[in-house]
């Protein structure tokens, strides 16, 4: 049987397909925009690019929102208000022939990174995702762990201050208020960092030229990110947490000052044990998990 | 076989010893004050309640500290300065004659809350123990979840709000800087609750009597535990989870509080899901689940 595995992205601007080996290397990888228009049409091309691929073990999907993973259906995503209970595991299996799971996006980069940077060696493993939104994935005991409802690892919306600003999701001071990136851009104009468009990458690159409050921006993030994982480390007593998502191409920005802020929140025997590293595929991350899901947990 | 199974909760002042069945039923129960003497002197004493028991199929240990629980060690314990690495499973194995085995005590009351209060029907399990500190045990899919280093369940631990009060454990703004013993006196202290001797109890009683003051007090206790709580949910999306511990004695008066105060840091569809509880035995939890650890958990 082929050892290779195809892992499929699908995001609310694009979707990327990869094929991996079992250690999670990409050997080949096909970016298309996603229109969201009906689904049937994206996921027909789709079918077209994984058999392109030619011979393969299985594929693997990863899509932000409420996945069935049992039966592998899309309940909704927010990100494709077309998408409503879509067989997307079907579809593929139908026009592919081959075996198919479906999986939330964050969980597939959690998996993925416990394979590529934790080489399936540190069991107990958290991915913090940090972008538009902030999330995350919880592996424990190696195996993606979902909850009772499928949506375990919501770690963006951990409440760090009841009195915080009021978040995406309605409620006040979750993590996600302060450190997605609306909640950099605050962060931003409280120190009085100005551009012409506030980005978290256009404030990256003002730090890289020594601007102050650029630097200022990335310690509150920090800051901020250490209350949360802080009380991960405290919880859930991990082998292993890495850091992922766009925002996470500034990590060197921010990496010392988190470090030893985690130091205030955390209790010293976890936090001494816990390895703590910036996944080294930030850009593949999601369709490398989808891919590399399916020979450890498939159905 | 004997179905009896024996469980021990050695705390800072009293050790309590039950006798069970596999359910949790209580069929005789001990309690020895701790001396804070030689541990060996109070293991002889354990050891010879133990076998006026009679007939039974083993002992489980819950004690607070930090528990080598592979090798029936407890490594050390805040309440116990004299216990520095004692093996509890040792010496209890050659002076009883029956297999034993030693686990954190929030995790026994986990465990104990599991099977009495969910029996075993929710395999995600919380309970947070409220007392004179806080803290709280995990179970996933039906087993206790030590984290990696044995120290998961920190609960009390999770920052609340990163500037506020110190907590005992040097950090700032943990749960159980605001809704231990001492957080709540401190809310009452706030509010200007009176009472010549001012504890959690006499608070109740007054709140019982329909002071304001009091039931603003444990009003605010539903305010901070939501916050803990509502963060474990949206992380661990749980079946259940159950309220242990002195202070929840008093859940009565805030319970409906919590409820309300959960849907404001929390996600609709796992909140819908969990069921939460006070457990039924708040006084021998301990005891009882370090019982039933032994038939599912021993090594």
């Amino acid at each position: 049987m082929s050892e290779n595995l195809i892992g499929v992205d699908i995001g609310g601007t694009k979707i990327l397909t990869v094929l991996t080996d079992k250690s999670g290397a990409v050997k080949k990888r096909v970016e298309a925009p996603t229109t969201c228009s009906r689904p049937e049409k994206i996921l027909s091309s789709l079918c077209a690019v994984i058999r392109s691929f030619g011979r393969s073990r299985s594929v693997g999907v990863g899509i932000a929102g409420d996945v069935d993973s049992k039966n592998g259906i899309l309940r909704f995503s927010p990100n494709m208000p077309n998408w409503v209970n879509v067989g997307i595991k079907k579809y593929i299996e139908k026009n592919t022939g081959l075996p198919c799971c479906v999986e939330n996006d964050a969980n597939c980069a959690a998996y993925g990174s416990f394979v590529i940077d934790g080489e399936r060696k540190y069991p107990n493993f958290i991915t913090v995702t940090l972008g538009t939104g902030v999330g995350g994935g919880i592996i424990i005991d190696g195996k993606i762990y979902r909850g009772s409802t499928g949506s375990a690892g919501e770690i963006g919306h951990i409440t760090i201050n009841p009195s915080g600003p009021v978040c995406g999701c309605g409620h006040r001071g979750c993590l996600e208020a302060y450190i997605g990136t609306a909640g950099i851009k605050n962060i931003a104009k409280k120190i009085g960092f100005k551009a012409r468009v506030v980005t978290p990458a256009v404030i990256a690159k003002a730090a890289d030229r020594g601007d102050r409050k650029a630097l200022a921006v990335y310690g509150k993030v920090a800051e901020y990110l250490a209350v949360g994982v802080g009380g991960l480390i405290n919880v859930l007593n991990p082998d292993m947490i890495s850091v992922a998502g766009g925002v996470a191409n500034n990590f060197y920005l921010f990496e010392a000052d988190f470090r030893r802020e985690l130091g205030e929140h955390t209790f010293a025997t976890p936090l001494k044990h816990v390895k703590i590293v910036r996944t080294k595929n930030i850009k593949n991350l999601g369709a490398i998990g989808a891919a590399l899901i399916f020979p450890k947990e498939g159905d």
